[in-house]
């Protein structure tokens, strides 16, 4: 809601998707960031207050138009929330004219091979991907901080790049046959028209998808490289889950050592994260529903001596922390805002 | 989140219901109500943040007492989150204690005939009747900022008496053969444990209940009556969805007059709303999912020349305006702060 | 499941719907009705077993067709499970080939007139529709069993009348001023690709549509008509809500006499039922998940002499006692089998 | 429903409860075994058609007795649905009573050694445990011929079991390291009365549970065993999530040699189930809706060569294959009737 004069000017670029609307739900309660611009080709000349009466209140007036680099000129942030493979194509208009982008799509969060690798397709914009910082600021604080632009990450790796990290972080892993195990709502399919989104579909069913070749796991593996500070080798397994938002990543791992507990590991978590404000640690299995509509992730961890096993556990809104509200965490970075700034709203329980 | 000195100090008791957890989430967004204690008897020593990991940002510290009224003592406001019947057995020990209570129960909403009538039992407090105002601010505005108290509307009643009051208010449709048909997500049943709020018995179900004789019909009645100026009777029939929240009230009654049209209808809403932040008339059937965890209430109307009927929908989020979003409402009217203080948050689409 | 030689070859046309592919799954279980043929234009070529793997073990080897009428020559019935509007177009090529079409769509429900006012569009075999009867056995059976032909009732037609026929019949309220406030599972959609049928924006919201003149409004008024004898003139508003399967038909009207009581009206029910082996008249308000996958229609009834209001409620599942399930059902009466010849799986609880 | 003299006559005892009302709905449909007596003790005196109205046409006279053994003299077979331990006091006063007892408890599926280590409590019928075959028919079938009693498996184990048994069997996989990460509906916890298993707290939310210890970790390696020939060490975590029914069992294994592909592990599953008519070995990973409420196990497998992990997942009905159906099933073993009597009904979908 516009309460008197913000600091930054933004747009979103997409504002009729999911991601997109949950980044103009974000920035209404953002005292420093206003969205004064936004674009929606299929709903060029709509009310945003029409495509979503929930926004009616913050954007009695805004309109989507249709998208046109040459009106985002002087924004001090655009945020893209497009669908795969629109903003390699948008951005090269639009580096020079705005001060950051924070893009929530997959096109700069790879390096040109590994993007190659995954996406089976050669990147249109590879000039520009050294100007993005992987936008996880819990693991990559510094690179976002230094960068011009931010590539926000994926909500399946930001929840197992979370769970993981500390234990990677420390060596306390092997960094093959690390499995990632994960539930997503259905929201994570975006808005898309597509069967496997139908209602009838969808509820009262639980289906994994993407077998063995998904195209995040190549996100997962960077974003775990990071952490570690080599190559780490995922299987990674998602599943279609019956609700809307929320994303529950269950990995498991070899412990370089023997006799590690789940205590010591639980304490070695609650150092680790001891200053993140956005990431809790808890001693029991974290529940999607606790971080609804929140920027938390709640991660806990478990050691089994039996089998030889390391369990952790990480649970958020693939929306928010997996999505918009981390894209906005960034964007605080990026304007030296603190960390925090418009996203301390609580979950939403029940 | 307690951000400096706030201005009032509260208590939630009943810390461990639904919409005493509610209280606790609106009120860590609020900038000059502060919760500072907390009861929860079957929970008493057990830490907020354990019970809703979702508050631990807000609250790392608070724990929930037993409750005992001594310990209340000098709070500027006491939210009463209580199972029917508590309240009128607190009140009493409360009233010279405290600023200010504003009770979610239904205990003092009715006076005592209709109390008796609706509930089968005498009023245990009926001399604390007179103090409390119905916390309904779009029609008892005046009446709550006059009052010492506060007994905050039952969800239902919120929905009817917003869909319905601009027709009563202007004499537009007869106060008597007025049906009140409508659908509550399960939270509307609270935490306890019971069969119906089962997730597999009430999965992929609908079902109607408290056929004729529910006991919210008087409570509708009653604020109807409060804008009609003389006595409104309603047929109120309740469903519960497979919803976790959420009320959406399709209301039905017949006009005074001939030739009004639903254009008028929604001019006339328009108009009897234009100064309410929360209520939002809508060209569009109202979808209980755009009011999802804010404080706002959608309506629209129609007039079916065809049938010689007046159709009203409204649709709000039963924890937040049918509960404790609108006790902050009256909160806020109690403290003379601006209504929306602490209450701006967008509905979470989606 | 094919076992023997059985009595009679059936097609279903349109079998990748969610009418179609339940018109497979109880023909999979009827012992005198196989389902030899099915057609599906967009899924032409493609096996029912990787449509839908549920019906692989009873059908392991048929698979969809693109439809062609010649293909169908000579079949004992043909069951249509088509888009609005498609059955009209095909049914003059249809009706010299084959023994019975039992249409499940609205093209042939209501005659050219009543169609013209209600759709909008002229009919397109007019010549027609005398040869279908309007295929709800409870109210219609000695019609169906004379036809050639049956337009199977819609969903939310069905769940009305049957729960407002006892009344009408007996003159027990006014034709007019009726009142029938509905809710639907998001399957009553069908399988197109739709927004308001993604999961994640049906999913927590109630909301209701076509306000005033949905289409089924004329069936409604037409299937009353038949039970009362006379014109009757209904209000309808249906609601979807988040579940699968399912309608609750709510239904409100004005008696005709005083003093009716919920007792006598409840015996005048099961009287009026009690040769019926799909209906189960209930003392408690039915629950749509009570019926879920069978063929039955749970249905209440009371009078509320302080309204003067008399409430009926009818529950069904839409894809079976409101779609193929009472196809089904008709079929055994055009080929004078038991009405309940392959009908008697009873209703999946939870 | 009862339609001529019936070869075997048997109890549910526990018929309240879920699986209890899922026998009794089998049994309805099931030719040669007639339900004649149901037991609930907390609902001793009520109406069969009262607790589930859906159960109305099949048992129009049938009454819950409170459990009495005396009472299940001489019946053919007696199937337990009681809650944990209740059967071990039971069985012992019934063995001598009736002819088979198939109890779908965990009290009688793993040896006194086994019980004691994964229930914490001595079994209270060690003598009675070389009595019951472990009821999975694909894998014990001679066995539960041979047996005069029955221990039907447990809903997890079911599917791990199935989704793995062909890689052991054959010694594809190494028998240490197997994960079983597994996703549950609600009704999985049963009837009873938890705060877990209230819609509002388990909607919308995925959540581990029984970290590194769940109960079933036992029984699923005990299973495997069987089908390998020799021990099994299996690090199992269960989920629950938002839907009703159904279990998918996502199963990880380390290859025992180099150079297996999807292909072959597709083709050896086809092989192993080629006879099995409840097996379905699909080519894309399974629904757990496609097996809604229907006998049916759908189980597919990938061999990943990037990472040396081999994939198995099983989706079925926790309440039907997962319980009373396979409960069934061996009771049609033990009455030497076609395994697939009673059980043909396929999967609900949507």
């Amino acid at each position: 809601m516009y309460t008197g004069v913000m600091a930054y000017r933004a747009a979103v670029v997409g504002a009729s998707g999911y991601t997109g609307a949950e980044l103009l739900r974000i920035l209404a309660g953002h005292p420093e960031i206003e969205a004064v611009h936004a674009t929606a080709d299929s709903n060029a000349g709509v009310a945003v207050r029409s495509l979503f009466p929930s926004l009616a209140p913050a954007y009695p007036d805004l309109v989507c138009d249709a998208l046109e680099p040459a009106a985002l000129e002087g924004l001090d942030a655009v945020f893209c929330a497009l669908p795969h493979g629109a903003s390699q194509q948008l951005v090269p208009d639009l580096v020079g004219r705005v001060g950051h982008v924070i893009d929530l799509g997959a096109d700069f969060r790879l390096d040109a091979a590994q993007y190659q690798e995954w996406y089976g397709e050669t990147h249109g914009a590879p000039g520009l991907l050294g100007d993005f910082a992987y936008g996880l600021p819990e693991l990559f604080r510094d690179a976002i901080t230094a960068a011009p632009h931010v590539a926000a990450p994926g909500c399946y790796p930001t929840a197992a790049a979370l769970a993981l990290a500390p234990l990677l972080a420390d060596g306390l892993i092997e960094p093959t046959g690390v499995i990632v195990d994960a539930a997503s709502g259905v929201s994570g399919r975006g808005r898309g028209l597509s069967a496997p989104s139908l209602y009838s579909e969808a509820n009262e069913s639980v289906v994994a998808y993407g077998l063995l070749r998904h195209r995040h796991t190549g996100e997962i593996e960077h974003a775990l490289a990071g952490a570690h500070g080599g190559d780490v080798q995922v299987l990674f397994t998602p599943h279609l889950v019956p609700m809307t938002r929320g994303i529950l990543a269950t990995c498991y791992a070899r412990p370089t050592r023997d006799g590690l507990t789940s205590e010591q590991l639980l304490a070695h978590y609650r150092e680790f994260y001891a200053d993140e404000a956005f990431v809790l640690v808890t001693d029991e299995p974290p529940a999607t529903k606790s971080t609804l509509a929140s920027n938390a992730c709640h991660v806990t961890v478990r050691a089994d001596e039996r089998t030889g096993t390391v369990l952790a556990l990480a649970a958020l809104d693939n929306l928010v922390k997996g999505a918009s509200g981390q894209a906005v965490q960034a964007a605080n970075l990026l304007f030296d805002l603190p960390e925090t700034t418009g996203l301390t709203n609580l979950g939403i329980v029940p």
